[in-house]
């Protein structure tokens, strides 16, 4: 099972005093991007991997999601969705995304923010979000960018990388943009599009607290498509 | 027009003299990756975008391809390839990339080795590309890797680098790798495949001469496909 940092005291204490976790998705710089790459979620089914606090949950209902999925390792972020939550087409749910298991095409939309960085076992889980989709669903997510979890020279080597974000000892798995890619088409996906979000010169500008003087990625958006069934095609083309 | 550096007498000199150059593709330590992301080349039609010395338009014909279409800026490399081709069914073209036209539907396969980071309009030959490749064509091509053009703090930052490899003042572009998908994405291309190659440790070991202490990765190569047309699906299940 993947460090559950989340359930951390001193860790949940200081990550929920982040402008993310006080403000929600507008508090989030990449959020008008991640936005910008969403398909239209009226009448979906969506399911978020990481859920937190519930804030992308609450915003595809208001977007007219018809159900929404929440689930997250973290009781302590859980607790925090459920109290803030007064929905009843939102669910929360514990689960462990390692050994996550989805009812094949429940669902029209998968979204995930900053969590997959802390898996081991991506593979697993890009087949169950492919099963778990849709012929023509999407899956839009976001997580950090390989260039942030590993600036130096070792790009290549894939692996944990240990910083201490908010606690000591945060275990984070760095890996290749190309290995996220790779990933996703092995099991199925269609690549929609794909953005290495940084900050620009003049939020770097405004925001002297980020005391960051680079312009490398700080985040890794990805769109993928659960292709449409060519049969469907056939089947379209035979009707008309 | 892109600056023409392989007709700079001192560049094409020193060029000539480069293991890669000497030996062909095995001389190169990225060919066995491309070579694994080729399709079946039996009996198509291949177009080489900046062909140089006619290497992979020979291999070409040797894998099986019925009619090979080698192109370059530099009259030196293009003198030499027709040199060293015996072969009717390889022509080499005198061309600029920025400006190509091809017949639509004309080819199977279209491949580029190093040349697309000297080019400053890369959507308008991808455009080029995907109208001339038939439906089910695929594109492959490497490039030098956006953190070998750009291994600083400004990876963001897109646009003309000056180095002086081989000469001096040899201008490439930077693009991000997200900037090469979603070109391809945008003008219909499905990403196939993407490796971020860089040598192994165990190959930098072996070759000390090659001065690298890191592993970041030197080349990005892309595997893309024209997708069929959906009518053929359709026409192929109305056959059964």
């Amino acid at each position: 099972m993947t460090q559950n940092i989340y359930d951390n005291a001193g860790f949940f204490a200081r990550y929920s005093q982040l402008r993310r976790s006080v403000d929600g998705l507008d508090g989030a710089p990449e959020w008008p991007a991640i936005r910008s790459m969403l398909p239209d979620l009226r009448g979906s089914r969506v399911v978020d991997l990481g859920c937190g606090f519930g804030w992308f949950c609450r915003f595809a209902r208001g977007a007219g999601a018809a159900k929404v999925l929440g689930l997250d390792v973290s009781a302590n972020m859980l607790a925090r969705a459920s109290e803030t939550t007064h929905d009843d087409a939102i669910t929360y749910r514990q689960a462990d995304l390692e050994t996550l298991d989805l009812p094949a095409g429940a669902f029209d939309f998968a979204y995930s923010a900053l969590t997959l960085h802390y898996l081991n076992n991506l593979a697993a889980l890009f087949a169950t979000i492919h099963r778990a989709l849709l012929p023509g669903g999407h899956f839009v997510f976001s997580a950090e960018h390989p260039l942030y979890t590993e600036p130096g020279p070792d790009y290549l080597d894939e692996g944990p990388r240990t910083t201490d974000w908010l606690a000591e000892g945060v275990i984070k798995q760095h890996r290749t943009l190309a290995t996220y890619l790779n990933l996703l088409i092995g099991v199925g996906f269609t690549i929609g599009r794909v953005e290495e979000w940084g900050a620009s010169r003049e939020q770097i500008a405004a925001h002297p607290e980020w005391k960051i003087d680079h312009r490398r990625p700080s985040f890794l958006l990805v769109s993928a498509a659960r292709q449409a069934n060519p049969a469907s095609h056939a089947r379209r083309d035979l009707s008309r």
